[in-house]
């Protein structure tokens, strides 16, 4: 079902291909119910993003090269860690790489090699609803919530620990939300449950409360295994082996170095087709340079080790090549977003992984406020639009991130959410057809006319401008009269109501039972842990 | 000292050449004062955006050249109204074009030609501390702010009508902000001085309370006489007959149209060889088709006919070609902000002007937004990010502005001029030395460590990051304990402390007290007016 370079290569933008979800004759009314929910929900779900615009590319070729060049350098000479997993340097070292202790260098060219010639460029992350099904790579970009946050930022303004409430209600939010294609993963990590056992209710929760595609828990093996595990109850195990119905994070420790943790996750969701993200998290400063350049050359041959060592456990494994660059405050240490170096960071990653072969995760709506204010505004805007200008594919965190990530925002959730509705407007460019051209309604109207009557404004208008939810352009004795609310306070309200309404997608109740039953039987088997 | 296309094209990125400001000599401690101020003003300017990055382009070359075909139509079939003007009329019939009562169509090709013949490609706004002065066109980018609102929002939070002591802070608050590299004109509306009179009060104040390049009174062709003859008396006769010191804002009535107002104080700016920025102003849906091609078709249009006219009245004038686009809401007809449908037509405007071949002004910190919060921002950065990626060359509006251009805000030109700061920094592209490049520090580091120590970043830890005045990067805690203020509020604190510490630029007494005397002499000449 993915599309190896050498193979079968898709940059098709046609939807995924319907089909083997288990159960979907099973399931009562699927056909029409999906109808009923497309029609009357209420919530009309944008595909994913299909750009009909050009990409922004910040740096020349040459600069390009240097940047490769510097990458091989570091693969070659400098080497990367493979730590506490003697497997990994057992595959490498058999795969030709000079194997030193932990420390692994590869031979020149090796890694982009043995990229090309397996992982696909691009494939389909199924959803057990198969018009929710999104396609990684190529033309597309995907829309996904914050992931990570042990606080969140309730609808009664306090900033506290998460708990699974939390993390249902934010899947709800995401999945009511028209412009997050993707349920993402950990919305926030719900600390009132057991650390060993969070994951089942994490997964159980998008399955349940969602029928948009979702992630996996990348926390310790046998968690992959259970994300996997629950994911066969839902699509069934055949399906599951043949085809990607998970996306995983797997993180670098940068500087050039990849734990025992993430090796372990990666090795079991790559051997079971599941995606993996490999993803340097630079805070640039302290895990790499603090220069772009720098950046870009660490951050490139570190993605390139890790999806190499994916193909190396499964060839074909579906992978996808992350970069988290931030840059810090000198004089707290501080991550620090919205600034423009992260941003020339972003733009040329896309550029190097677009010439690698892969699809490309960065980018999101990151911002360092406290609160959904200003500052969170612009920050977030100053990521969100490099984010789709340079073709990034796959988008962790677009929406609900604040606090450098340490909470996550039901308000500044929908508040993005909003912005990318706009960004994915963009992303289509203007319709160049003779409606779009509006020549008649020009002639109609002539000089010092106005249009607002005339045919073609008439036949147009409903769909002719983004229509924001949060926004107020009313005028400004209406929005006194209405109580002078701002953006954080409207975003509130439409949360509130959001949830009040909040209407699950039907779910099999035999599917429903046997991952209940899973879950229950999964966590009867071990003592609970907290740390 | 313009450059006209045929005779002596600059795209240069050479500062503006010094010189020509009169009593420079005479001026008590010219150099060693303006030394003064750079070492120990505590704003360290910044020089207009030099961009080193490419432009993003939206259409194809098969869009762009549908968009000049339909414009070339609108030109010779529709025809651009010129109304109550006789002498227009007549100038433009005497140059081939055809004149029926006040509807003006012209040949095929005419616009473009006259266009590419007379109008400079760049030219220089000369500002009285030539450090100042702007390079207008090329790859230079110029930051003003706002324009024309009759009302503020003042530091104690009150929305009310603007007054002269406003206009003078605001004036003062652009001066002192590093990343704004003009003064502006109406940067809100003195509505307590009379409607006749105000704009020597204006006028006056960016003389008096900044050193940075300015612009002139268009409401009517004395007013832009005042102008000049005030320029005058700063920078003397000689120099502004041969030089351009103001940059003045002819707005198109959309569509198709120029009032007699409009067209006299173009006549009298283009004759006195000061720019014209001709802009049509354009509500989505309004003074335009609904369809962002439509939009772009017809701003080609009526730009290429108010800039053909100036070119006709004085060949050689300096000349912007101007674009506002908004959408309006379809529920109440208010223009709306930050929507995508008018990045479009930014980003296509700014490669159809380029084609052209004259400077370029759109964008700015736009918002529908009452307050400064996160629709303001949201809605100013996705226009700013396009105006900076799009080249535009001048930029009206980029701080400051809020409610659709009913209020100026203090605290937003501060918190918009911040995102200046970050978008020059971003066109400033990565740097691609090896000191960038930073192999070295990767080196030395290696697999695990950090960054934090080492030689590379402590010898680039300084100027690594751009670091914002307005964001808040510090714990939770700290935060909670400096009393839990967001960007607002930081923004109000800091616009207080700088015009508490405002120190006026130095000005020759002689030439106050002659500006003094022209707008005292000019006051007494006519009764007050208030409509």
């Amino acid at each position: 079902m993915n599309d190896p370079q050498d193979g079968n290569p898709t940059d098709s933008t046609e939807p995924p291909e319907e089909g083997g979800r288990r159960g979907r004759g099973a399931r009562p009314g699927g056909r029409d119910a999906r109808r009923a929910l497309r029609s009357g929900g209420g919530n009309k779900q944008r595909r994913y993003l299909d750009r009909k615009i050009p990409v922004f590319e910040i740096l020349s070729e040459e600069s390009l090269e240097i940047i490769e060049h510097n990458a091989d350098v570091i693969l070659e000479e400098i080497g990367i860690e493979f730590r506490e997993d003697e497997e990994a340097l057992g595959i490498l070292k058999d795969a030709g790489c000079d194997v030193q202790g932990e420390r692994v260098r590869f031979p020149k060219g090796f890694c982009r090699k043995v990229i090309q010639d397996n992982a696909p460029r691009t494939f389909t992350q199924h959803a057990r609803n198969p018009e929710r099904s999104v396609q990684i790579g190529g033309g597309a970009t995907v829309f996904a919530p914050v992931y990570g946050p042990p606080f969140v930022h309730d609808l009664d303004g306090e900033r506290r620990y998460a708990t699974i409430a939390d993390f249902e209600n934010l899947v709800k939010l995401a999945y009511m939300s028209p412009n997050l294609h993707h349920s993402g993963g950990t919305v926030c990590e719900p600390v009132d449950i057991p650390v060993n056992k969070r994951h089942l209710d994490m997964v159980y929760s998008h399955i349940r409360y969602s029928d948009k595609p979702f992630m996996g828990s990348v926390t310790a093996p046998e968690r992959a295994e259970d994300s996997i595990n629950m994911a066969k109850i839902v699509f069934g195990a055949d399906f599951v082996d043949n085809n990607t119905v998970m996306i995983n994070l797997i993180n670098a420790n940068s500087p050039m170095t990849f734990d025992g943790t993430m090796l372990g996750a990666l090795k079991t969701y790559a051997r079971g087709n599941q995606a993996c993200i490999v993803t340097p998290f630079i805070l640039s400063g302290a895990m790499a340079p603090c220069t772009p350049a720098g950046v870009m050359a660490q951050t490139l041959a570190e993605g390139m080790a890790g999806i190499t060592f994916a193909q190396l456990v499964h060839p074909g494994a579906p992978c996808i090549f992350g970069s988290f660059a931030s840059s810090i405050s000198m004089q707290s240490g501080a991550p620090t977003f919205g600034t423009p170096e992260p941003a020339m960071v972003l733009y040329a990653m896309a550029a190097l992984v677009r010439r690698l072969g892969v699809p490309f995760r960065s980018g999101g709506g990151l911002c360092g406020s406290k609160v959904p204010d200003a500052q969170a505004a612009y920050e977030a805007a100053a990521t969100l639009q490099p984010t789709v200008l340079a073709g990034v594919n796959f988008v962790l965190h677009s929406a609900g991130w604040l606090e450098g990530g340490l909470v996550s925002s039901f308000e500044k959730l929908l508040m993005d959410a909003d912005q990318l509705g706009m960004l994915q407007v963009m992303a289509e460019g203007p319709d160049m057809s003779e409606n779009g051209q509006a020549m008649d309604a020009i002639r109609e109207v002539g000089p010092g006319q106005h249009f607002l009557g005339c045919a073609h404004t008439q036949a147009n208008f409903e769909s002719a401008f983004y229509r924001s939810n949060i926004a107020d352009n009313n005028s400004y004795e209406q929005w006194l009269s209405e109580g002078s609310t701002d953006a954080r306070g409207r975003a509130n309200k439409m949360a509130r109501k959001m949830l009040a309404e909040y209407v699950a997608p039907e779910l099999d109740p035999a599917i429903d039972e046997a991952l209940r039953d899973y879950i229950a039987k999964t966590k009867e088997s071990m003592p609970d842990a907290f740390t």
